[in-house]
C-alpha cells in the first residue's frame, strides 16, 4: 500500500495533466504538508508527474529530509522565488499551474522573472484544496481525536464560567488546558463573549467580567496531529428567561434538522437551508447573520461552505462544522456548534458535549 | 495637536504625493491600525489626500465606525476586491499604488477587472512599513510595557524549568502566565527549546522532557496594547561544564558588543557586525546562523533587518532585537535577546531580566 502522502501527490499529478499542466507550485503551508509531510515555515514545493522537488532554505533542509522521504530537497542560494524560476528554465517547464489567491503579485513576479520567456505561469487555484476535502480513515480517526480533546477542554471550562471571571481569564484557562491536553494549540482565537458582546459573532475576549444573568458563548478549537476541531457551547449564568430558552431550542432544533440533513449526495446549500428553516418557522433567521457551517479538516476553515445556495454535494469523508446561531444587538448570542463527518451512509457526529441549555 | 492616526496618514499622503499617486490600497491589518486604529480582520483601507475610506464587510462596520473616527466607512456589495475596483472606477482615480508582497495575483486581478481600464495599479510597496519603523513616544510607552510583561513572565518561567518537565508544558504556562498578566496573546509561538533540539533556531516545543546537564533556550515574546515584544533567554540545567560556559559568555559578550554600538547614525550593518565580530574572535561565528535582530513593533518581525550588510542608518525611535547565539549541532543552542529603541542620544534596553547563566 502506497503511504497516503505518496497516494494524494498521484491524485494531484492526475490533476495536473487533466488541466496540461507541467507541474504545480504548491506555497500554502497546509497544502504542502498534505502532500509531503513537510512542517516547515518556508519553501515552494513542485509536484510533477517525474517526481516531487521541494525548494527551501538552509534552516528546513535537514527537517525536510526527516519529514518527507521521496521528495528531492533543493536549498535555495538567494530568493526563494527566483530559485524557484531558475529551476522551472533548468527543467524546462512550459506550463507551471499555481493559485492565483495564495501567490503575491511580488512572488509571481520574481518567478517569471527567473523562468524566461518559455515558461508559462497558468492561473490554477483549489487542486489540492479540493483532494483534502475527502478525508480518509486515519485522518477521521485524528480528527475525532482533535474534537474529543476540544469536549474535554469545554466540560472543564463549564466549571470555570461564573460571575466576576474576566472573559480573557477564561480564554487563557482554555488554551492552557488544551495544551496540557497534548493539543498543540488553539485551532482559531478562542472565543468568550459574554452578555452584549455576544451579539459579535467573532467577539474577542476581554478584560470584561462575566455578571449574573447573561448569555455566554464559548467557541473553542484544539489543533491535534495538525488537524483542527472547533465547537461552541452557549450558556446561561442563572435561570434563564423564557425568551432566552425558547431562542435556545429554536437554535439547537436548527442544529438537529442541518445534523440530521448530513449524508452523501446532499448538497452543503440544503444542509444551510435545513437550519435557516428551522429559525424561520421561529421567527429568528433574521438573527442568523452568518452561514451554516464550513469544512474542517488541516484548516479551520476550508471547503465545503455550507452556505446559502453553495451546490456543491457532499461526499464520504468530508468534515464541516454545524454552528447556527441567533444574535441579538444589546441582548447577546446563542451559538451551538459540532463538528460532523459524512459517512456512507449518513454522518457522524465528532462532538460529543452536551448540547442543552446549561444554567450555571 | 492632531491625534496620532491622523498624524500617521498625513505622513502617507506626503509620500503619495512624492510618489505621484492619487491613492494608497492598504490591506495590511497591521498597517490599517497603523493609520487608523481599525482592528477588523477584513477590508481595505484607501488613502487620498482628500480623506481615507475603509471598504469592509458587514461584520466590521459598526465596529469602524466606532474606532476609526474619521473615516469614511463603505460596506462592500458582493467581493471586496471588486468593491474595491468599482469604488476606484467612481472616484475616477488615475494611479493607484499597492503593495506587491502583500496583495495576491486574484485580489490585483479583481481589483483591476472592477476598476476598468483607466485606473492604473501601480507597485508602491513599503510606505506604511517606512512610517512604522520611527515609534512616538506613546508607542515607546507601549513597548517597554509589553518588554516588561515579557521579563516578568521569563522570571517565572526560570521557577518551572527542571529535569522530567515536558518543553511542550513550559510553553503552555508561557502563554498562560502572559495572558493572565493582561497580554492579548504570544507575538509568535514560545519556543522551549531543550538540549540537541537547542541546535534548531526555530524548534517547536515537543513532548520531549528537560533533562539535567542540557541547555534551554527560552524565546518568549507578549502582544499588548497590540505591541510586540520578543526575549530570549538560556538556561543550563545542572552545572554548566566549563565549555557551556564559554560558550555562553562569548554570547552575552556579543549582545554587549551590539547593544553599545546602537545610536541614531548607526547601519543596522554595523550593529550585525558588531556582534559577529566578538563570536569570530572567540572562533564562534561559524555557529552563529542567523542574523543579530530585527524591527520590532506592531509585528514581531519588521523594518529594520539587522543583519550582514544592512546599509540601512538608524534613527531616534528605532526598536530592534538583538539576539545574537550559536547553534551546536548534536550539542543544543545558547541565544540571548533583548529589545533595544533607539534614543537621541544612545538608546534604551527595553528588557529588564538578568542575562548571566542561569544553571538550576
Amino acid at each position: 500500500m502506497a503511504h497516503p502522502f505518496a497516494k494524494r501527490r498521484q491524485a494531484a499529478v492526475f490533476e495536473l495533466k487533466q488541466r496540461k499542466l507541467d507541474c504545480l507550485l504548491v506555497t500554502h503551508p497546509a497544502n504542502w504538508f498534505y502532500l509531503t509531510g513537510f512542517t516547515g515555515e518556508a519553501g515552494v514545493l513542485v509536484i510533477t508527474p517525474d517526481g516531487s522537488t521541494l525548494i527551501t532554505d538552509g534552516r528546513f533542509t535537514i527537517q525536510a529530509r526527516a519529514e518527507s522521504p521521496g521528495i528531492r530537497i533543493e536549498q535555495q542560494k538567494g530568493g526563494l522565488f527566483s530559485a524557484v524560476g531558475e529551476w522551472l528554465k533548468d527543467k524546462r517547464i512550459g506550463r507551471a499551474g499555481f493559485d492565483p489567491g495564495q501567490w503575491t503579485v511580488a512572488q509571481l513576479e520574481a518567478t517569471r522573472k527567473a523562468a524566461g520567456v518559455k515558461c508559462r505561469a497558468l492561473g490554477a487555484g483549489g487542486i489540492v484544496e479540493a483532494l483534502r476535502m475527502k478525508k480518509d480513515s486515519q485522518e477521521l480517526a485524528v480528527m475525532r481525536k482533535a474534537a474529543t480533546l476540544a469536549g474535554e477542554v469545554m466540560e472543564r471550562t463549564f466549571r470555570l464560567v461564573k460571575p466576576g471571571v474576566r472573559e480573557s481569564e477564561i480564554a487563557a484557562e482554555i488554551e492552557y488546558h488544551m495544551k496540557k491536553l497534548g493539543a498543540s494549540g488553539p485551532s482559531f482565537e478562542t472565543i468568550v463573549a459574554s452578555g452584549k458582546r455576544g451579539a459579535l459573532p467573532h467577539a474577542r475576549p476581554t478584560s470584561k467580567r462575566l455578571k449574573k444573568n447573561e448569555l455566554v458563548v464559548l467557541d473553542v478549537g484544539a489543533i491535534l496531529g495538525h488537524y483542527c476541531s472547533d465547537m461552541t457551547r452557549t450558556v446561561f449564568l442563572g435561570r434563564a428567561p423564557r425568551r432566552i430558552r425558547e431562542w435556545y431550542g429554536a437554535v439547537n432544533e436548527a442544529r438537529e434538522a442541518a445534523v440530521a440533513a448530513v449524508k452523501p449526495g446532499i448538497s452543503a446549500g440544503e444542509i444551510d437551508a435545513a437550519a435557516r428553516e428551522v429559525l424561520k418557522r421561529n421567527g429568528l433567521d433574521r438573527y442568523f447573520v452568518h452561514s451554516t457551517g464550513h469544512g474542517l479538516g488541516l484548516e479551520v476553515h476550508e471547503d465545503p461552505r455550507v452556505a446559502r445556495g453553495q451546490a456543491i454535494r457532499l461526499e464520504a469523508g468530508n468534515v464541516i462544522t454545524i454552528e447556527p446561531g441567533v444574535y441579538v444587538e444589546d441582548v447577546g448570542g446563542i451559538r451551538i456548534e459540532d463538528d460532523v463527518a459524512v459517512r456512507s451512509p449518513g454522518s457522524e457526529v465528532l462532538t460529543r458535549v452536551r448540547r442543552d441549555l446549561i444554567e450555571i
